[in-house]
């Protein structure tokens, strides 16, 4: 796993005390590592996909909590933990469809409000040690996944997934992906076919590239031949991520997700939704209470932000996910174990 | 219509002898008329799709026909008709999918035949007149596909299409687009999504073009979002063009078509596909007995030849069409009447 090993989507050095991040807006044709000093710059990294996927904005938050808390240390303790509150507020608005981001938040501050009392230095010490132990804890997590999901496929499977939620979505082994990078690692020689996914190519640019640099057996296809490859019997399961799923098992991921979900259920193909616990999200009862963040038209219109696809003027609509009824999901495999429908009463178990 | 008019994909200039064609594939940056004097050059347009759906196509192919006529008048008349023999198989070759590519061309030759025995002159102005007529026809057919499928649709409606076939892939109204044409002269204010359609994106430069240019309502989607405008409730039908119909009604469009019919049926929307008779093929039992083509991978991974979109070296699949199952489809909406199931016998109806 060398290969894959030196393209970590986040990461931090702590003789430097800096973020080192892989620019993947950037990605396949340039591989740029940014070396982030502030607050500001993480959001902005957060905010335009430079670093994407559920873990890895966690962890990059975390980070960014901690580059807060190294920046103000020297003020006086009320301000110094007043700042980081608004510090906190800051980076959750990043994103908001992406619940991992208030998670790894919420996790920070709790570490923080446990310092009380103590100096500001022991804080940022603690901070650190909390950040470090998220981005830990998530590498042990998706290989939990992985393991997981790879007891529910067989070796020279034909495999469908969606967008990325591979390592460069996380810490190691991503989530979706985990099973293959599992099942590569074993000899597993799956047979995967990625969608690009338009608008902004993830599949194209990301996953292909790291199962490509991985070894695995990958082609590439544009997200209106997924029906051709499951028609064609190519297909034997598919494996997507997920950004937030609701108690009922209704899952938000990458637009685009749904509708694969409705292909796999028309020729009978199981289709898996992989990810931490920590994006089941049992205050969200349904996906009708997920709230769709809808990108600029121009993601649509004019590709890469140079050249225009479509004529000027021309309406564009770009919500950025959409929420898989849970009808349509076969089973939500998390670290924790895997859950099938009735979903209400399976994901609850995972949290007992 | 004048606005729509000026971008006719096909005509003739009978005072130069030459066929003005938009290049489509230059579109919507830069609307450049081409002028043709060569079989060659009409076969690498046909070819590269800077002429492409299927009368756009037949009519291009029946002037490249009569461009060669043309070319060899002065030759002795057994040499004459054997090279136009030569050039019908020659044409016929640019595009393997498109019927209507072999019927407009084995229209010409039948009408040289008919001219066996009389001058090379006579048959040149022959040839001349059947060309003509085949866009006069195209005109009439498409109108009454307009008007035959406007009964299905009230003023309003959200409308959903894939691909581009309107009178950029014919002479006017174009087929899937026609009612949509003919309602908005009569002022339906219909609300109109249009799938980009990847890879060559003919629904963003195409559809939205034509009907933007128009003055049509029209929102531009990715191809993935059409599950979600879908569940939405914004889409009370789909309109798609067709390249070919078996005669089970199994039918060959874009590829992506078929992963749009098996949604609508999902979300109980009716399934509508649009053609002129000449593209339906009695002679082909199923859609399995179509031959899809399939096309260069750079078209996927290297997005309008230029950026790569993907890492260099992976692989890609890209098949041009794809066959819808008889059973996704509500009806077939031809110049002669409107077909529903069991398309065996409605379909064979339409040539009684």
């Amino acid at each position: 796993m060398e290969t894959i090993d030196a393209y970590q989507a986040v990461t931090f050095d702590h003789n430097t005390d800096e973020i080192v991040l892989l620019d993947q807006t950037l990605l396949p044709n340039e591989t740029r590592f940014l070396r982030l000093r502030e607050p500001e710059a993480v959001w902005e990294a957060i905010r335009v996909l430079r670093v994407r996927g559920a873990p890895a904005i966690g962890i990059a938050a975390a980070y960014g909590f901690l580059l807060a808390a190294i920046g103000k240390q020297s003020l006086p303790p009320d301000e110094f933990r007043r700042d980081l509150s608004a510090a906190k507020t800051y980076l959750a608005s990043a994103r908001p469809t992406a619940v991992n981001l208030f998670w790894a938040l919420d996790r920070m501050e709790k570490r923080l409000n446990a310092t009380a009392g103590q100096t500001n230095a022991d804080a940022v010490a603690a901070l650190r040690a909390e950040a470090d132990a998220i981005r830990d804890e998530d590498i042990a997590m998706c290989q939990a996944i992985g393991d997981n999901g790879l007891t529910l496929l067989a070796p020279g499977m034909g495999l469908l997934t969606h967008c990325n939620a591979g390592q460069l979505a996380a810490s190691r082994y991503g989530t979706a992906l985990a099973p293959i990078s599992r099942g590569q690692e074993q000899g597993y020689n799956f047979r995967v076919f990625a969608d690009e996914t338009r608008p902004l190519l993830q599949g194209a640019r990301l996953t292909a590239f790291e199962l490509h640099a991985a070894g695995v057996d990958v082609t590439l296809i544009c997200d209106n031949m997924a029906a051709t490859v499951m028609g064609n019997g190519w297909i034997n399961a598919v494996l997507v991520g997920c950004d937030r799923v609701a108690a009922n098992g209704d899952a938000a991921n990458k637009i685009g997700t749904r509708g694969v979900a409705i292909l796999a259920k028309h020729y009978g193909i199981p289709f898996y939704v992989l990810g931490p616990t920590s994006t089941i999200d049992m205050a969200t009862a349904t996906g009708q209470d997920i709230v769709i963040e809808e990108r600029p038209p121009a993601e649509i219109t004019t590709l890469w932000y140079e050249k225009p696809m479509a004529p000027a003027g021309v309406r564009a609509y770009n919500p950025a996910f959409d929420v898989t009824d849970n009808a349509l999901i076969t089973a939500i495999v998390t670290e924790k174990g895997i859950a099938r429908p009735p979903y209400d009463e399976s994901l609850a178990k995972l949290f007992t």
